[in-house]
């Protein structure tokens, strides 16, 4: 089984796949009165076809690594952001859009840092959630409403995602 | 000077000013093969005239308490929420909107919890970001686009805050 190799967010290296929401790099301007420091828009919220955005929160069980990544899903109608609520770093698997057939391409891990969201284009496969060594919480900026968007994708070869 | 009296934070006592965005007794289901719960759509995103919703990080300096409270602000145009990423406690200052003249009401404080947001409903009258202790991080929801989105008041009196 081919292993995933683990790099390190950053929004360059993420760029195919979305946004990493997160105060290094972005655009700021000080807010009220200079008590506080505005990271402005960060992520493209895209709300296809009459939906909305919507806050969740997802508590996400700490998985076991390394551990067999078989299957990969997407949002076709919205993106989907999840910023961590503990400072947890965890991990992100998504995967190459191919121009033709739309299915999963080269898969790539990431580990993310404490201070850093994720923002998934609308379209990008992913690996759901992959919290690590206790149960966290991620604020989740999805959509809401009409029309299929969930596919899931069985991978024809499972990969293995060694501990972050 | 009048000293305000610092409530906790409940979704009751804060129905007129909004949502407590928290996993406690919000309607919730299980995702992702049993590995993640989801506490759904929490909060009244409210966007109005052409406004979409943006995600951005504000970084709080704390505040030193006891604190007078002389100015509230509103955005008549967006809800704006506020989700603390280090789980920390911060103060939240709303007043109630008086029906004829719009202008603030009683003003009511609370203590949130570290994992509790807010999300201000569109008009409510709120004090600029309070945070406590230290640099505090948040992730914040809100609105947009063209129009004037944002009103001041001078309270005629100022209020104390004390310390959470």
């Amino acid at each position: 089984m081919k292993t995933l190799h683990i790099k390190p967010l950053t929004r360059e290296a993420f760029a195919p796949f979305g946004d990493v929401i997160e105060t290094d790099g972005a655009q700021h301007f000080p807010i009220n009165e200079g008590t506080t420091e505005r990271y402005h828009d960060l992520a493209h919220l895209n709300m296809r076809e009459g939906g909305r955005a919507i806050v969740s929160i997802f508590r996400g069980q700490p998985r076991t690594y390394p551990m067999e990544i078989r299957a990969l899903e997407r949002h076709p109608l919205g993106s989907q952001a999840f910023i961590p609520m503990q400072r947890r770093p965890y991990l992100v698997v998504v995967a190459e859009s191919q121009l033709i057939s739309r299915e999963p391409g080269t898969v790539h891990a990431f580990i993310a840092r404490g201070d850093q969201g994720v923002n998934y284009a609308a379209g990008t496969w992913h690996h759901p959630l992959l919290a690590m060594d206790e149960v966290s919480d991620f604020v989740v900026i999805d959509r809401k409403g009409e029309g299929h968007n969930c596919d899931e994708f069985m991978l024809a070869e499972a990969l293995l995602l060694p501990a972050g």
